[in-house]
């Protein structure tokens, strides 16, 4: 790998298209200038918003397109008409090249996941690719996967996730054996999901080296930060990450009433004026946009469609870190372990 | 149905047992006057709080039992030992011979629901009982269900589930036609789980009188209060339960972290100290404490095991509202409507 970090971006994708994905890789090349861009989508629009950014441009090369993926398209329906050709499928098409290290897009989720897995395929041993989320909790952050990539997962899927999971958590937050739990209810052994159980059985008994496995989390303990990767099948997951989202905007306009509703109140809100806007910082969704696709060859980010520049700029910077880390390699490396599944052992379970 | 509301207390369920129960049955006694106390436990350590409180102690009849469910049981082992003779058993077994109106326990969730469904049996027509939640929305209440009764469900059951759950809306938001949305992932038709498709398919079709269903809901729409009732499977419903406490606790923290940070910041919070108190109350876990068990021939409502006094008054007085307005009769009315489930078309899906 070059000193330069090589990012193919999707110009057109999201709520706001060019104008937000344009900004935002501003953003990013402003903290990180070994960037460059390889940008995909209509040059009417985005040459302008180039001309007005001479470092970017300087930084960036465009490649013309008129067809982008539309926001509504079901994959299938992107995947017809977008193939080949597409904003979206350049810059996907610009990792499975060679030219670029990763590909960004705030594009349609079906989409973005049918052409990554249609054009990149996905890795030895793996059926399925996944989503993985950056989760900001008490601890720090944890990364929560599949976040809606595919729904059900059997107990084998459960620990490729696992197995990918630690693997990204290792070069993001540089730990040498993250501690991995699986999603469940109720932490009983007895309880829950069979799979789940099943996939605890395989990686109790494993004793993955890069994992450190601590049983079952619950709903609660994700923002508590009890485990460093939680694993879970992605109708779950997805459910989980916007349940999460919605309280946290529920408890903001809960704060912003109480705070504006009496003169105190609002005297009070001058003082602590400072402590608020961390506040806001800390709870600010912008700060961990982007989910890596893992399970493929090749690294994909999928940016919130409606975010905005800064939420763009994240998700790039998060490609950042795990290109410079060889997320891939990893990911490789790791799941090319000895004996993959042992036997199914009949009965007792070693605790 | 008398003047009085009969509400079974199991008085040694829960992490703090009858200190917590009795303590809360002062509180909404209080509160209802017309309320009376069955309350089965250990009557050497129920009979001294008693003493101390004489308006509930001459609202109250205390049946002694040495045997209690403890909180690691299984369901099995419970029922095993705790059959006919445990608390919570006693508690059950005086709303089935209709001695109260309702039970309510802090004890076991597995356990309560494992014997009220083996002494309670599930309404004609109804596989599985459910346990409903209220969650606090921007709107109001919502109630979500199931949070964790059962794992997994088919589409039949999920229209079960709305109905029971539309039902509980109608009595305890004063409804006419209260709106009813699936949990699912992706609003769009096309995309999710089959079970959730098919489901919306019958409740489109069905066009049921008591409720109006609205599509599709996604996890940040619970928060919102986009729909008054929420139906997914347990599995997911506790999951998501779990999570938006988790992250209401975590932005708690990092709340309470910001206001002690900096002098000005401890300032503005003495100014703004009442809306904090609002605020707090708001997001105060207490206020929605209380899983109503649906689907059987009688009304059980289990607290949160680790809540306090406070907590479990609110418990009590949820059964309040569904027993003046005699939810199990409405349940057993709407379930009785004339074509449960029309045969499945093929193909074709009417919006």
């Amino acid at each position: 790998m070059s000193d330069k970090v090589r990012i193919a971006l999707d110009a057109m994708g999201g709520d706001h298209g060019p104008a937000v994905v344009i900004a935002g890789a501003e953003l990013a090349l402003a903290r990180h200038p070994e960037s460059e861009f390889l940008l995909y989508g209509d040059s009417g629009l985005i040459s302008p918003l180039l001309e007005a950014r001479p470092a970017l441009r300087a930084a960036s090369r465009l490649t013309h397109t008129d067809i982008a993926v539309r926001m509504e398209d079901k994959p299938s329906q992107a995947l017809r008409y977008g193939r080949w050709k597409s904003s979206m499928w350049l810059a996907i098409d610009a990792v499975k090249k060679g030219e670029a290290d990763i590909a960004v897009s705030a594009g349609n989720t079906g989409a973005l996941m049918a052409m990554s897995k249609f054009n990149l395929k996905t890795l030895p041993g793996i059926e399925r690719p996944a989503i993985a989320a950056l989760w900001p909790t008490l601890r720090g952050e944890s990364i929560v996967l599949d976040v809606g990539a595919s729904i059900g997962a059997d107990a084998e899927h459960l620990v490729d996730l696992a197995v990918m999971g630690a693997a990204t958590a290792r070069i993001l937050f540089d730990l040498e054996r993250p501690t991995v739990g699986l999603l469940n209810i109720g932490a009983e052994e007895a309880k829950g999901l069979e799979e789940v159980r099943e996939a605890g059985r395989l990686l109790r008994e494993e004793k993955l080296p890069g994992l450190d496995y601590r049983g079952f989390v619950e709903g609660d303990d994700i923002g508590r930060g009890k485990v460093d990767v939680v694993v879970t099948e992605g109708f779950a997951g997805n459910i989980a990450l916007k349940t999460a989202e919605g309280t946290a905007r529920q408890i903001g306009e809960y704060l912003k009433g109480a705070m504006t509703r009496t003169l105190r109140a609002r005297i009070g809100y001058l003082f602590a004026r400072s402590a608020f806007r961390q506040l806001r910082e800390r709870m600010d969704p912008r700060r961990s946009n982007g989910g890596v696709f893992l399970g493929l060859n090749g690294i994909v980010i999928k940016s919130h469609g409606g975010t905005d520049a800064e939420g763009f700029a994240a998700a790039i910077e998060l490609g950042h870190g795990v290109v410079r880390d060889e997320l891939l390699a990893k990911i490789r490396a790791a799941l090319g372990r000895p004996s993959k599944h042992p036997p199914l052992a009949i009965g007792g379970v070693a605790s």
